[in-house]
């Protein structure tokens, strides 16, 4: 791989464990039977150990999402046409979509990235233009991209995140928690594609409805998808591989903001399929990543759970959710918020004159 | 049961089919896939149903806590001693609990009611006195209250979600959904006998450790809970009798707001395991409360899931909380505004120029 995206993976650490059982003492010293606060509480220590915070403050959400077509969207494999990518670009950018309003619910702003839409867009001061190529190739008769395309993605994810983390790029500072979400009409496809390949399962146990296919769509995705696994060949124990052979622009945008922000000690929400897919690539390429990684909810698409599975990841929520757009994300964030406040706000027994657990 | 009750639950209605229908067609024209956003679509239509409102906003989240002791704590049923109680209350009142963390991370108000802490409490404008006795009977020797008392703690819950509608009483109006609350030593003891009578389940099925009894504690519970029953003979299709052999003031008090809320058409989110119990007495009470009900969560304590079940209501969420006051009811409130918000203000496909499904 490139120098820069090396680079990059070598300033991974492993988790703060000194904030993270500076951040236990006190979740078991707050005004509340210890535990009691369940999921919360693991995730206030976590994000402690992530931000090397004993008392993180989440005061700067960003959710980036990332646009890109697909060639093989050409295959019949989505209910909706192509065109809908720039069209819901625009609607993020108009702030008239899902993932507008639950940003604007959270406090968190949306970062739109084109990683590969496959038609010129306007300018506007969030969408930032990565364009790697006017969609992939068809991965069903060839490599969805070169492995130079691959590693300019990842990379341009890295840069993206970096941008965002920084304090100077923001008047009112950097972005110190990232969640991630996509669009891209197609892109449960290659996301198919990628956790069969990665997690050695059937094509047709992680494949499913991705915006609403019917019984043929998804007979002849799952078709589609296994067909190009058996031309293309992707090496599961190299991420970049499997992205250059069935992956997409977005997703490899993705899994570099993955790894720029663990780089910089900032947590990532993931949210469903599509990040999901992303998420391994990231942590195939470096398994140093894991730790930074939040998985906001457990999708409808059934190839999810299998992903999450892979990756030792526990989902927070399961609200049925199949959209993606970085909206479980959203969500998820408010809920490392709470749980940070939660581990920084609450009064301890010794503050609030409350009487402890008797022995 | 008193006329006070009677009539307040003879203005409940069914919930609004005109506004679910009309919410329904809304939401298949929003900018996303139809049904991508899962539960949060059913939640904005059910809150649609309660208000009457195709486009529902909720701007007034409040979550009434309501504190009291317990007699059966004498009977070692409780890791904590009942001084908590009111120790606790002031921690509320002080800001200082995970309720008061998690209502401002929600942007709502915590109403502290006091429906029967067994000490004095001091005067504080965010702190109503309803106090029906100090503390309960230990009803492991006879009824936990009277019939009466059980009719008053109801009416005064009723009372009190009616104060916190109305637009008269806050200078920024009335609220527009309720979350419930809880808090007494002791109080998981009255709520499993609740369940164990209404649901007619064993015991030892819906008896759970509380806030963290060890085994012998454990036992204890059982057993106590059991000749309790033996002795009471709660009337399971009566909620009042119920009520008042084995409940608790706050357990009625909350049922009270339930009722009220629900006969306003204000949406009530329920918390955990005591919350629970009051909503298995307001629908035993009132059948049609429960249309106005949303589980917030699915709590650690194992009797909850069968109170769920009964009321056929479906958490939102499950995060290992065991915690009480409100803390999962004010997560839930933030869910239900997200859905709200997704039905009001995301562009349709006409307004963002958007391509729809192709069939």
């Amino acid at each position: 791989m490139n120098s820069f995206i090396a680079k990059t993976i070598e300033q991974i650490t492993p988790l703060d464990e000194t904030a993270m059982l500076a951040a236990r003492a006190r979740q078991d010293q707050l005004t509340k039977p210890q535990g009691s606060l369940g999921r919360l509480e693991a995730l206030s220590i976590q994000i402690a150990g992530v931000t090397g915070n004993a008392r993180p403050q989440l005061k700067q959400p960003v959710v980036i999402t990332m646009a890109a077509d697909h060639g093989i969207a050409r295959q019949g494999v989505s209910a909706y046409p192509s065109e809908v990518t720039p069209q819901m670009v625009l609607n993020f950018l108009h702030g008239g979509a899902a993932i507008n309003v639950l940003a604007r619910h959270i406090g968190a702003r949306v970062a739109v990235v084109d990683m590969g839409v496959a038609s010129d867009l306007p300018a506007h001061p969030e969408l930032t233009n990565c364009k790697i190529a006017y969609g992939t190739q068809d991965f069903s008769v060839g490599a969805a991209m070169t492995r130079e395309q691959a590693e300019r993605a990842i990379q341009a994810g890295i840069e993206i995140a970096l941008r965002e983390i920084s304090p100077s790029t923001r008047a009112q500072g950097g972005a110190d928690i990232i969640g991630t979400g996509d669009m891209g009409i197609g892109n449960t496809t290659p996301s198919s594609a990628i956790v069969a390949t990665i997690t050695h399962r059937p094509v047709a146990q992680v494949t499913g409805r991705g915006t609403g296919v019917d019984d043929a769509g998804l007979a002849r995705k799952i078709q589609t998808i296994e067909r190009a696994l058996q031309l293309n060949q992707p090496n599961p124990s190299d991420g970049i591989d499997v992205l250059s052979k069935v992956g997409g622009f977005e997703i490899g945008g993705l899994a570099g903001v993955m790894i720029g922000a663990s780089s910089k000690r900032v947590p990532v929400v993931i949210d469903g399929f599509i990040s999901g897919a992303a998420a391994l690539i990231a942590c195939t390429i470096a398994p140093s990543v894991q730790p930074y990684l939040i998985a906001a909810h457990r999708s409808v698409e059934i190839g999810h759970r299998a992903m999450l599975d892979h990756m030792r990841l526990t989902p927070l929520f399961d609200l049925d959710l199949r959209l993606g757009e970085g909206t479980g994300a959203a969500l998820g964030i408010s809920l490392c918020s709470a749980a940070c406040k939660i581990l920084d706000e609450m009064a301890t027994f010794e503050d609030a004159g409350v009487s402890e657990k008797s022995e």
